[in-house]
């Protein structure tokens, strides 16, 4: 599942292993459209009515994912591993709409997401030069990174003031392009459907990642504003047919983050250091959240979401080092740079951010343990390495928060800035219930991490074990602390940091203990980075000069426009057809004898001679897509929803290793074939009538 | 389950957080029993015959664990997951031993194993003198090793040649006592009777060292000389009854490794960085067997074993670190030596083992990676970490035997001095299948995992990858040797350097890569090694001094005898009863759904009404036990056999990490419910009849 980004694809189609082979290549911009390359190749010429009705249909979910506007009175839908964060958080060991999947048959009966955010991108504006503008040649380092946040945070207030949506300042290209985005938030998400696991998620982690597929992975929410269903001017128009063999598709979306532009050497540090270092991560929570989960029912309940998660990126991971260490896709990548080095400027450019490397070297350590942003949007979606507990990143939240109020808007870190003030109290005030065994798991894990990692006798180590075992620590923290209480957090949260200090919660104690170490490495870190974008800046001018600027950023959890064909591809001599049937899911699960992750859910056995067998179900097409795609609506010319992004295929990496651009595809799940579920499996038919309603001719 | 050492539970029960609580402590030599302690506890005293009645009855399986005779006619009992390798070995698609376990009605059925040899242990002398006569105090570290092994080369090769029995020489109380052991080896196994893995590994990986427990770990085979069942002087009596609660039982067996004995120094590094690096490995091999086995049925089957031996370990390792990490353990720990620098001699030694861990810290990378022996028995029987893949182990066997054999006997290295000859034979020319598929799996694996840690710059790694990425290096190595093929190994190893350089065996040539790094790393490693067993045994001095010589060695995998109550223990405020009976393993079925792995075998169920449901299932009781005593027979002081240990419970390390030496319980299988199990579920009457016959009044 594609939630976060797929970095292995990227890195392929980053090679360039088959040049222009990529006819569909690009994540572009929506105001920087690849009109040329559609008139060329498709002949078809969207207009700018067709671009902003499909970019103010498509949502941002900012639990790690994309979605689309279907219906008038705020429908939307989106994948279920993307909507699995809100329905782990609503379910109970009674309830459990994971498992069991749910559908509200009326609007009261829909429930309230704990803490989901909703982003739709209303505008967006070039602001470069002001930006620009605030950095001096003459500064140092730590004083341009300062200017350059004081100058953004004060575009994104004043915008905010004025227009009252969510304004982000966005870094195009590196750092050689600035645009304001301004966002309309929705935060009273509910509900309206979600079919089980089992169908959404089918063929489980031996299928995430391959092809052919039978998921039904979708889930609906509904957009509500002042207590109504919002009130949606733009949103797809749903075909129940799906796309055909061979058509032309569009894929609407926010793809989380892409290497293209890396110099070699920061993706040598990722394929030596970083990629191993976070597969280890994902290595030791996967084995102990299996072994945990296996022990009772309740306990999988309880990490569900965590274990598809690491799960996910587990694999993911993999894929990316897999195609990192493949000598032909790293000569590629080594070619792309060489071109560039024929320009004046880039030798010296690609030597500063060598040594902006090196000068980070010896804090990335503290720096990736105690921070780990290093750039990859991504990793907000996950919890750092120290510490993986809910309670600790409510702790580290609210302490920062109290300390980071204290300073002028410019000078916060960016995640404390009033821009952010509405997402930041979503998170921290929702409601979601914490389970203390499992808090105690995760926690007691991290700690024994950390100790294994720095050492039993360094300080830090020492202070934060305060003379107790791993596991006695955990289980003194978890339940010394208060911060399960939302109001408790709320009265932290308002009182600022002498009441954060007043306190005395031990969970807060610890956030504190390595909030100085964090911080300081942070700084460091933050200073070479601002070096890095600066020469990273200069090499977007030289590549501009050399190849025009009819050309897309590398991506950055933004809403980009892709376009692609369905079709399938060959691999190991048999020839993968573009679109899987209904009748392919039973076979499937009949070849597995009907066992997990191949079973299928009971109500889809008991409807199996009410479906049609020859229902699209899944589809594949070759458009540019990464994690954080994963529940972009695909829509044809005219605009119509005709499926829905939740995978991409990366089996050919990790199995085989060799990569052909003819292999790569996005996998979608067949609008037909959530249409019939809907009908026939799920007796959801008034919700198909929303969705086919005369309003929604728009 | 308790294959091989469970530190953890030795180094709570070394830490002596309770001094002297442990009445009984203790793995000791059949020729330095207890008879002290059972005299003043028991009343018990043991004469020489019964000593060497249950000695001869008992078995070392070299596949890593214990057994014992238990008829005239060969039959032979250790635990399911002992045999499991060789049940692996000799299943097929068609044919799955593990999955479905097997009963051989007659003689002419038992299938045999492809490479299982059994030892006996028949007599055990001091060859002290001798061997340190060989050291003299002026030569260098190197001299003494090499002096060290010329000498007990001479001894083995000598008596061998006398007795034509397998000649061992043992290092006891690391490095102050020698003793020369002869075994009688049976290298023709067959199986006889093994139940399904369901119920063998009832509760599967979460109950794995818990308790209570319901498993019928066991596995009889029979041990064949010149094509007839193997005629047994002495064999264990069959008691149908199994023991009562508070009755005093022996365990015979060989317990795998102990670090009682180590420095402080030593177990830091243990600690800090020799444990975390083998989680590392565990962690990551487990996530792959798990994803790669979930994909079919027969992936699932053919990594079952290697599944189930990385699972052990990691819950094992997970167990020994918590325990390590534990403050209130490593004071004791420390106290411990305290005691002993009291001596005079003690400081410098304990200064010396530091001097030579330091002289080894440059070369341990290299050496735990390719060599990884680090002087614990078990790791023979896993995989090292370059690499893990059965043609590669094969591949160096071969290679390292035609370079050895050029050597006089005494400098090889032992593994292929003449004394181990048919032992080294047995398994370079086992005819046990190999997987390409999960061999190139591996391999990947190994490969990757080797260029993240060393870097892929680094010269090793780029001979050994040889321009390709892993996957394509494994698939061309795995696809391009022909060690698959038993009768091209017998000609390598028959045929000597001269054969294995001719056949330009890629798997082979990899060996050869890695064989000099690896070789000058062990090197440096053995001439520090003689440095501390040469202070290790200066400490036992010290300590027998103190002490006196009533006291036991640390374990090394050799015959040692136990002895203990069974009794239950107090946990959580709960009292755990010493013994669990059959209506348990229903309703812990029930509880769990029966949902896998609680799920209870099919035939268990047909037969549920015909059991006694209150007969005895698991038992446990507060012998001294770890690894390596898997399979090792309980018996009663008439020298009945009455069970049979497979594992320990340190889930309270593992979860709690307060240990009281009340908890610590070695678990057995219960006699009666192995009875009960084989006439009523499993209708092998004529094998309890051969087990109760007259014959067996013996």
């Amino acid at each position: 599942m594609r939630k976060t980004s797929s970095l292995a694809l990227i890195c392929l189609l980053a090679a360039g292993l088959s040049d222009r082979a990529f006819g569909d290549e690009g994540m572009w911009l929506f105001n920087n459209p690849p009109l040329k390359q559609l008139k060329e190749k498709y002949n078809f010429e969207p207009t700018p009515q067709w671009l902003e009705h499909l970019q103010k249909s498509s949502i941002r979910f900012n639990s790690g994912g994309s979605g689309s506007f279907i219906s008038a009175n705020g429908l939307c839908i989106t994948n279920h591993h993307v909507g699995l964060d809100t329905l782990q958080k609503i379910s109970t060991e009674k309830n459990n709409y994971v498992r069991d999947g749910f559908y509200a048959k009326s609007q009261k009966e829909e429930p309230k997401a704990t803490d989901l955010e909703l982003n739709v991108l209303m505008s967006m504006e070039d602001v470069t030069d002001r930006v620009k503008a605030a950095v001096k040649p003459e500064m140092s380092a730590d004083d341009a990174n300062k200017a350059r946040g004081n100058a953004i945070a004060e575009i994104e207030k004043e915008s905010r003031e004025k227009t009252g949506l969510r304004s982000d300042v966005i870094t195009l290209y590196q750092g050689a392009q600035y645009q304001l985005y301004r966002y309309k938030r929705y935060d009273d998400v509910r509900l309206v459907f979600a079919p089980e696991e089992q169908i959404a998620f089918y063929g489980g982690d031996p299928d995430n990642f391959e092809y052919p597929r039978y998921d039904l992975d979708i889930c609906i929410f509904r957009a509500y504003e002042n207590g109504q269903p919002a009130k949606i001017e733009h949103y797809l128009k749903w075909n129940t047919k799906g796309p055909a063999d061979g058509e032309l598709t569009f894929v609407s979306g926010n793809p989380g983050r892409t290497d293209r532009q890396l110099a070699v050497s920061e993706l040598a540090e990722l394929r030596d250091q970083e990629v191993p270092s976070l597969l280890n991560m994902f290595y030791r929570r996967e084995t102990y959240l299996h072994a945990w989960s296996a022990r009772s029912f309740e306990n999988k309940r309880r990490a569900e979401q965590q274990t598809r998660s690491v799960e996910n990126n587990r694999k993911r991971y993999d894929g990316y080092l897999a195609g990192l260490l493949d000598p032909d896709i790293w000569r590629a990548i080594e070619e792309r740079q060489k071109k560039l080095t024929g320009t004046s400027e880039a030798p010296a450019l690609f030597d500063k951010i060598k040594q902006a490397q090196e000068a980070t070297a010896k804090v990335l350590p503290v720096y990736e343990y105690f921070e780990q942003f290093r750039g990859r949007p991504e990793a907000r979606y996950q919890a750092p390495r120290a510490f993986n507990s809910t309670l600790f990143q409510f702790a580290r939240r609210v302490l920062r928060h109290g300390d980071e109020m204290t300073k002028p808007n410019g000078e916060r870190f960016p995640e404390f800035r009033d821009s952010y003030k509405d997402s930041l109290e979503l998170e921290v005030l929702s409601s979601h219930p914490v389970y203390d065994d499992f808090e105690i798991v995760k926690l007691t894990d991290s700690l024994t991490d950390m100790t294994t990692r720095f050492g039993s006798d360094d300080p830090l180590v020492k202070q934060v074990l305060a003379g107790k075992s791993p596991v006695d620590r955990a289980t003194e923290l978890v339940n010394g602390t208060k911060l399960k209480d939302a109001a408790f957090r709320k009265q932290l949260y308002l009182g600022g940091a002498s009441a954060v200090s007043a306190a005395k919660d031990p969970m807060i104690e610890l956030a504190r203990m390595v909030d100085g170490p964090a911080r300081d490495a942070r700084k460091v870190y933050e200073a070479q980075d601002e070096i890095k974008q600066q020469a990273y800046a200069g090499l977007a001018k030289a590549r501009f000069a050399a190849e025009g600027t009819n050309s897309y950023p590398d991506a950055t959890f933004t809403l980009r426009l892709s376009y692609g064909t369905v079709r399938g591809y060959e691999q190991g001599g048999k020839q993968i057809p573009a679109l899987t049937i209904t009748s392919g899911l039973y076979q499937r699960g009949a070849d597995h004898k009907n066992q997990p992750p191949f079973d299928i859910p009971k109500r889809w056995l008991d409807r199996e001679s009410k479906l049609n067998p020859n229902t699209a179900f899944n589809f594949v097409s070759d458009a540019d897509i990464i994690g954080g795609n994963s529940g972009s609506p695909v829509v044809n010319k005219a605009g119509e929803f005709v499926g829905i992004i939740f995978d991409g295929n990366i089996q050919s990496l990790v199995l085989d290793c060799i990569f052909s651009d003819k292999q790569a595809r996005a996998v979608s799940v067949d609008s037909a074939a959530i249409t019939e579920a809907l009908q026939k499996v799920y007796d959801a038919q008034p919700l198909v009538n929303e969705l086919l309603s005369a309003k929604n001719g728009g």
